[in-house]
C-alpha cells in the first residue's frame, strides 16, 4: 500500500488515468524562491489532446466510481493518505524546495491533507450527504393518491480542480477540492500549480496508487500540466467536466467562472478568491490587551510570508490613545520581523506592487527588515489611514496577497459599523472584544453575518480546522459561490445534486432509500429525521 | 386576518413594500384566451424607479424581517395562506378569465399554494434549515488547541421572483419561490406576468394584508409590472437582489442568467427552464397494456391544455406489434380530445409554430379536433418517428410548450438506452415496465439519475407533490442549478449560506447553536446527529 516514490524518481510526466505522459508543450521547472534556481526534472506543457483524453476517462469512470460502494470509496480516501504520509520527507523537502515554506508548516500540511481525506472518509460513512428523504405513499389520500417519493443525492459527474499556490498540498493535487469532489463519487482531472510541479508528481502518484490498489478505475484521477488561458481554459470548457474547483486570485477565479458560463451547458465553479479579512478591535479589548493584540496580530499577519487567504490585511478601531497603543507595538513587532521568502518570484512581483499601491494612499507605520536578498522576497508591511480616506480608496479596499495590512483609524463605533457595512464579502471577520463590548459587538456581528464565511471573536483568521462546522467560503468576491464551503465536512455537497424516485420498485431502490434503511442512515421519513 | 378583496375591487396598481403605486409606463390588460377580450382594469407598467423603490425598502427590510423570530416568519406564511383562500371564488374566477384554464384545476392551484405556503411554516419550525453544526472547543489539543467552532444557515438577502404563466397562483405571486425566500428569511420583489395581472394584484394584496397583519416591515414584499427586458433586467441587476426565482422559457430565463453573471456581484439565478420529459416503454408493460398507457400518456399530455414544465412530450418504445399497439390507442385519444385554449395567444402562437417545426421532420400520429375556435387554441399533436431521425433533428428533441408528443421507435433496447445517454437535462424522465422489465429497467435507471430530477416509475410526470422528498429540478437545460429544488421543503435551501461562527461569546451566539439547544433543533455535533 505504501509508496515508495522518492524525489530522485520524479519523471516530469503528467498522470492520464494511471498513465504516465510526457506533454509536448513548454518545459517548465519548479524555482526554489530563495534562490531563483530552477529544480529538476522539467515538466513538459500539456495540450487539448491531453485534456481530451483525460476528460474521456473520467467520464468513462464516473459510472463505475459512482456505482462503487461506499466503503470502497471511503478505503480509497484513506488510502490516498496513507500513501501521502508514507512518502515522508521526500515530499515535504520536494514542497520545501519549491515553495520556501518552512518544513515543519509542511509536515503539518501533510497531517492536515490527510486529515481532509480521513473526515471525508468518515462522513462518506456517516451517510449524512445522501440526503435520504421518502415520503411514504398514501393510497387512500383524498382527491387523489400520494405516491411514494424518495430522493438521494447523486454526485455531478467528472470534476476540474486546480491547484493553488499557497498550499502545495492541502489545497493542491490532493487538497480539499480534490478531497471533496473524490468523496461526492465524481472523478477528479487535476491541473497542477506551476509553482510546485514536483511535488504535484509526488502526490499525483500517491493518488494513481490508490486508485489501482483500491481496485477503482484508473480514469477517476488525472493530472495535468500546461497553461492555464489554453490548458486550463480547455479544461473548464470540456462538455464532460461538470464542476470546478479553484483557489487563487480574483482575476483567475472570474476568468474560470466566465469560461465555465459561456459554457453550451454551463457549470458551477467554486472559486476561493480574495479576502481583506477585517480585524474590528473593540474599545474594551483594545483598553485590556492592546499591545498584546498587536503582537498576535503581526504574528498572524506574517505567518506564512502573509500568503493566506485569511491573512488578516484590515485592523479597525476607534481613533485614541488605546488604538495608539496597538498601533506602536504593531509598529515594533513588524519592524522586528524577519525577512521572508514569498511562493515564487511572481507572487513576490505584485506583494511588491500592492505594498507601493498601498504605500501611495495611506501612511506608513513599518516596514520588516530588510537582509539577504532572496529570489522572492518578503518585507513585512503595515500601513495606516482614516475612515473616509479608506472608504474612498479602491487601492486601500483591496488584497494584497502577502504579509502587509492597513490599520483604519475610526473616530467613533458609529463609522466603525459604517465601514463594516461598506465592505465587500469576506472568508473571515474578527472581532476582538471584551464583555464589556458585547453591545457594539452584536451589533457588528449583525453586519458581519452578512459579510463574511467565519466569524471570530478574539483569535486570529489564520487558523481554519478542517472539521464538521468549519465554513472556509463567503460572499463575492470572496468566493463565486457563497452557498458552500471548500473546507469542512459539507464541502462534499458541492459536488452533488437531488435526485427523486417516485413509484420505483422496491428491487432497483438505492440502498441510501431503500425499504428497511439497510445502511442505517439518519433519513428524513415525511420530514422527520429518523433512524427506522 | 381574512381579506375581503373582490374582484371589483381591482385598482390596476402596484404594490410597493405595502403602497398601491400607479406605474407611468405601457398600459396591459389580462385577456379573456377563450376571446380574446380585454379584461379591466389597465396595469400600468413600471419603470427603474420602481425598482429602485422596491429594491431600497427590500434592503431595508432585510435586518429586521431575518431577526424576527421564526415563530413569527411561520405564522405570516400561514397568514398569506389563510388569505387566499379566503379569497374564494373571487380568485379563481379572476384566473379563470385571465388563463383560461378550468376552474376545478385553479381551486385545486389554491389549495396548493396554500399548501407550499403551511408546508414551509412546518419546515421553519422543524428547523433542519439551520443545518446547525457545533464542534465543541478542544483545549487540550496538541499541537494546538480547537476553538469553539459552531455553524448555521443565514438567508442571502433580497430575492426577485419572475410570476410563471402557466401556475397563476402556485408559480407566481406567492408560488413557490416567493414561499421560500420568505421562509429563508429573505424579501421578496416580484414581477408580475403580465398574463395574468389582476390575479396577481389579487395574490399581492393577500400577502400585502399578511405582512401588515404580522406586524413584519412592509418591505419585505413588492409586487411590480413591466416590460421583462427592462424591468425584469433592471430587478436582476440591482446590486441589492441577492437571487433570482423564476419559471418560464429557456431563452427568457437564460437571458436572466446572464444579466446575472454579468453583474459586479454575480448571484444565483434558479431558473426552471425547459424539458421533454421523456417516457421509456419497456417491452413487459407495453405487451400487457399497451392500449391502457396510451390513453393515459394521452391524458397527462393533454393535461392543462400540455402547459406543463413536466408535460411528457417525448415517449420511447422498441419497434413492434406492441408499440404499435399503443400508437394505435393514442392515435384514437389524441384524435378524440377535445379543442383547449392556451394561456396566452402567443403561448399558442408558439405552439403552433412548435407543432409545424414537429410535422416538418416526423410523421403525424394524430391531432386532435377542431371546433370553434378560441383566441389561444390548443390542437393536441402527436408524432412519430425512428431514433437516428430523432437523434439527428434538433426540432424533434426541443420542448414545444403545449399538448404535444413525440413517439420514437426504437430498433432495440441497446438504442432505446443510447438514447436515452444523448438526451440533455430533464425535469422528468418515466418508466413504464412490468417486473420483466427490471434488469432493462435498472440500466436505463443508471442513465436516468443522471439526465433528471425525478425518475418516475409507472405513472405520469404532470402531477409535481408538494412535500419533503420532491425534487422538481434537473440538469441543464431543464434549470440553470441542478444542485437545488423549486418544489418541495428543501427549495429554502436555494436563498441560504452557511456561517461559522469561531469562539463567540455565548451571549452573542444565534440560539440555533447556543448551549443547551433552547430552540430543540436537530444539531450536528462533532458531525453526529442530536438534539441534545
Amino acid at each position: 500500500m505504501a509508496t515508495t516514490v522518492q524525489t530522485t524518481d520524479l519523471t516530469g510526466q503528467m498522470l492520464i488515468a494511471g498513465a504516465p505522459v510526457r506533454g509536448a508543450g513548454n518545459e517548465i521547472r519548479g524555482i526554489d524562491p530563495q534562490t531563483g534556481s530552477p529544480i529538476e526534472p522539467a515538466y513538459a506543457y500539456g495540450d487539448r489532446s491531453h485534456v481530451e483524453d483525460a476528460c474521456a476517462a473520467a467520464a468513462d469512470a464516473f459510472s463505475p466510481y459512482r456505482s462503487a460502494p461506499i466503503e470502497t470509496r471511503a478505503q480509497f480516501l484513506e488510502a490516498i493518505a496513507t500513501n501521502l504520509e508514507s512518502l515522508g520527507d521526500a515530499l515535504v523537502d520536494r514542497a520545501h524546495l519549491e515553495t520556501g515554506l518552512p518544513r515543519p508548516r509542511l509536515t503539518g500540511e501533510v497531517g492536515r491533507t490527510a486529515g481532509q481525506l480521513r473526515l471525508f472518509a468518515a462522513v462518506l460513512r456517516e451517510g449524512g450527504w445522501n440526503q435520504a428523504r421518502i415520503d411514504p405513499a398514501q393510497p387512500d389520500r383524498t382527491p387523489l393518491p400520494r405516491p411514494d417519493i424518495r430522493q438521494r443525492s447523486v454526485p455531478l459527474g467528472p470534476v476540474a480542480v486546480f491547484g493553488a499556490s499557497n498550499f502545495p498540498l492541502a489545497f493542491s493535487v490532493a487538497g480539499g477540492d480534490t478531497a471533496s469532489a473524490l468523496a461526492a463519487g465524481c472523478p477528479v482531472v487535476v491541473k497542477a500549480h506551476d509553482a510546485h510541479p514536483g511535488t504535484s508528481e509526488l502526490v499525483g502518484r500517491a493518488i494513481t496508487e490508490a486508485v489501482a490498489s483500491s481496485g477503482l478505475p484508473a480514469g477517476i484521477f488525472s493530472l495535468l500540466y500546461g497553461f492555464g488561458p489554453e490548458l486550463g481554459t480547455a479544461l473548464v470548457t470540456d462538455p464532460r467536466i461538470k464542476a470546478v474547483g479553484f483557489t487563487g486570485s480574483r482575476a483567475g477565479g472570474m476568468a474560470l467562472v466566465a469560461a465555465a458560463s459561456a459554457r453550451p451547458e454551463p457549470i458551477p465553479v467554486y472559486a476561493e478568491m480574495s479576502a481583506v479579512n477585517p480585524v474590528f478591535l473593540l474599545g474594551g479589548a483594545l483598553a485590556d490587551r492592546g499591545a498584546e493584540l498587536a503582537r498576535a496580530f503581526v504574528g498572524s499577519l506574517t505567518l506564512g510570508s502573509g500568503q493566506f487567504c485569511t491573512n488578516p490585511g484590515l485592523v479597525i478601531g476607534v481613533d485614541g490613545p488605546e488604538l495608539e497603543t496597538f498601533v506602536a507595538a504593531a509598529r515594533e513587532a513588524v519592524t522586528a520581523s524577519t525577512p521572508t521568502v514569498m511562493l515564487t518570484t511572481g507572487i513576490a512581483d505584485n506583494f511588491r506592487g500592492g505594498v507601493a499601491a498601498l504605500e501611495a494612499e495611506a501612511a506608513l507605520i513599518a516596514r520588516g527588515s530588510e537582509a539577504d536578498a532572496p529570489a522572492a522576497p518578503c518585507r513585512a508591511a503595515l500601513f495606516a489611514t482614516d475612515a473616509p480616506t479608506f472608504l474612498g480608496s479602491a487601492a486601500l479596499r483591496s488584497e494584497v496577497f502577502g504579509a502587509s495590512g492597513v490599520v483604519v483609524r475610526c473616530s467613533d463605533a458609529a463609522e466603525m459599523l459604517r465601514l463594516a457595512d461598506s465592505l465587500e464579502g469576506q472568508l473571515t471577520a474578527t472581532i476582538h472584544a471584551d464583555e464589556s463590548d458585547h453591545g457594539q459587538a452584536g451589533e457588528l456581528l449583525d453586519v458581519l453575518e452578512l459579510k463574511a464565511g467565519r466569524i471570530l471573536f478574539n483569535g486570529w483568521p489564520t487558523g481554519v480546522e478542517v472539521g464538521h462546522a468549519m465554513v472556509h467560503g463567503g460572499p463575492f468576491p470572496s468566493t463565486s459561490d457563497s452557498r458552500t464551503t471548500s473546507v469542512g465536512a459539507r464541502a462534499i455537497e458541492r459536488f452533488l445534486r437531488p435526485v427523486c424516485y417516485q413509484d420505483a420498485p422496491k428491487s432497483l431502490l438505492p440502498s441510501a432509500i431503500a425499504d428497511g434503511n439497510p445502511d442505517g442512515l439518519w433519513r428524513r421519513i415525511d420530514g422527520n429525521l429518523t433512524q427506522d
